[in-house]
């Protein structure tokens, strides 16, 4: 079977056939209809994150279910899912705390791997490994039933796809993580796949300011698409000032970082009003910050890590496509280019460029 | 009138006679009976802190109403009350939102000054400046209506006046700021002044476990007293490894600093578990911070600043006051020593070494 397979970093992407074995206790077989284009892959190829290689890439996908392991309970051969990248256990510390973003068994697997310590995936007998788990960008994939999101099968699985990372990420960064309020103000860093699905986040929870902040004015025009109602090029004027003088000179009560650059980890605290809240949601720079306490400190502000939007996938994927369905979430308009998984190079490529809000390849 | 005044970092400060105006408009003329020995005043001593100097010093007191200016209503002549170092206008976004502690008549104005930007301090015609707005190493202040808590006649002024700042600071970071839930886990970074209120906060939040960390002695004895149900002397052992230790190899659910050091603001990430909140109360250090932000993007930690510990002062401070009377909130353990005016600068050394709980200026 066919899979994007990443060697080293800084080199092409390789699709090729290679190896699969069967799903062991506890394990599903998927096949892959849909598999978003992630930022978060694109930062295994440049090096920032640095997951065991060879990988298998991909971490949004849709699938239908094909074989199960011994001991499977939760899906069953035939039913449609969502990928999601981490496991629920459903039992251990954060599960039972309604935090299943953050479960133990997820979390503290060894990466690259299954739960079990090994690969389903090679290639001449040696071990290709599982990024983020789904590893989805093959025509087939392996994965831990506790990773699968079973959803009704009259979703295009190409829209279910986004809801696998960017779509829960993005909206769940403003409504879970951020609890954005009602009439509030909030500036987004970044209207790329994830900024964009942060700004209707935004939407949906009511925000009546959404401040867009990029470089690239093709992004700004997907911004205002998806509900800013101001945009701010970073690169023509002062996103500080600027956010300011919109937000008679307080600043803004969220600043949602949805980029990953050290600049802008630090500028969100700077557009915060006192007493505002923060939330990264971009990879983070490997670079430490350097960070003036005062700044948080005196303003009494709050900064979040986000991981998955603070999201519990078995309740909130099903929900978030329950706001498709009723026509409050954008999904059709965020896939604005298919790819074949040949073409994986071009769809990064694609994405640099802010010449797609989301690309989409169909297997 | 006798009062602490501060001419230069790094000297001794000077009591003296100097001379001062009456109350204007919304100001209010105090009799000083009882004032804290604070680390904030230390702070501008050192000259970590750098407000306007001369200054009167002094951000925890409590005393007697003398006389009122033009207009004033929350207050008359012979209330008791607390000074509170932040305004609380009851008008501006921040006060109608219950987060007076950001009041923004406070937080604008100029510091060292009376909101009309004016001293009512002078020596030879020279005006001297309010520290903090409520300057309490006095006989006498005056200060805006809006700083005074109106509190019952019965409870002992020197008892009330630690609610001034650091029983409100230390216990509301615990109750107000991190929100500690009852069973949780919580690591106090500092067991000083703010730092055993900090640990009397998790108590009366119903914490399960509450570490104390420190590198005297003297002062993880007075968690002990206070609380704390493990103590850590950080100079001995690793203290992230202790915490580790104690907590199941996770972290602590709840960090909170109360020293105000570039090593502490960094170490309380690292004493948390993934999803746990870390608080900075301490002063914050000038120089800034080198921060992993992976440590809190990954395991999508919280921190938070705390200014006055997220309290609204016209409302917490008698509710401190009402546990202090149902023997929840240890006051009388609070003040282990007491000084004339005359000894502030003794009464900051013996801080420095750890001698006292709280140091209390009795007028």
């Amino acid at each position: 079977m066919k899979a994007a397979v990443l060697y080293e970093p800084n080199q092409p992407v390789i699709v090729e056939d290679i190896e699969m074995d069967p799903p062991k206790e506890g394990e599903i077989l998927v096949r892959m209809v849909a598999t978003g284009v992630c930022h978060s892959c694109y930062h295994v190829v440049t090096g920032l994150l640095t997951p065991p290689l060879p990988t298998v890439l991909g971490d949004e996908g849709a699938g239908v279910v094909e074989e199960v392991g011994k001991g499977v309970t939760l899906v069953k051969p035939g039913d449609h899912i969502i990928l999601s990248w981490m496991e629920s256990c459903g039992h251990c510390i954060y599960c039972v705390q309604g935090r299943s973003n953050l479960c133990l068994t997820g979390s503290e697997k060894e990466e690259g791997f299954l739960p079990d310590g090994t690969t389903r995936f090679k290639k001449n007998g040696k071990p290709i490994h599982h990024f983020a788990t789904v590893a989805s960008f093959a025509e087939y994939s392996v994965i831990p039933e506790t990773c699968a999101v079973p959803i009704d099968r009259d979703v295009p699985l190409d829209k279910a796809a986004l809801i696998g990372c960017s779509v829960t990420t993005g909206v769940c960064a403003a409504t879970n993580t951020a609890q954005v309020r009602p009439g509030s103000s909030v500036a987004v860093f970044g209207a790329g796949g994830i900024g964009l699905n942060v700004i209707q986040g935004a939407v949906i929870a009511g925000a009546e300011k959404i401040i867009a902040v990029d470089l690239l004015e093709s992004k700004l025009e997907f911004a205002r698409q998806f509900g800013a109602t101001h945009t701010v090029n970073a690169d023509e004027v002062d996103a500080i000032e600027e956010i300011r003088a919109l937000t008679d000179g307080l600043g803004v009560e969220y600043a949602i970082e949805a980029i990953g650059t050290r600049t802008t980890y630090e500028q969100v605290l700077y557009a915060l009003r006192n007493g505002g809240t923060a939330v990264w949601v971009g990879a983070p720079p490997r670079e430490p910050l350097s960070l003036d306490p005062g700044v948080v400190f005196w303003g009494e502000k709050t900064v979040k890590g986000c991981c998955y939007g603070s999201s519990r996938s078995r309740y909130d994927m099903p929900r978030l496509l329950a706001l498709y369905r009723a026509s409050v979430l954008k999904l059709d308009e965020l896939i604005t280019q298919t790819y074949r998984l040949e073409d994986v190079n071009t769809a990064f490529n694609d994405m640099l460029d802010g010449k797609v809000a989301r690309g989409m390849i169909l297997l």
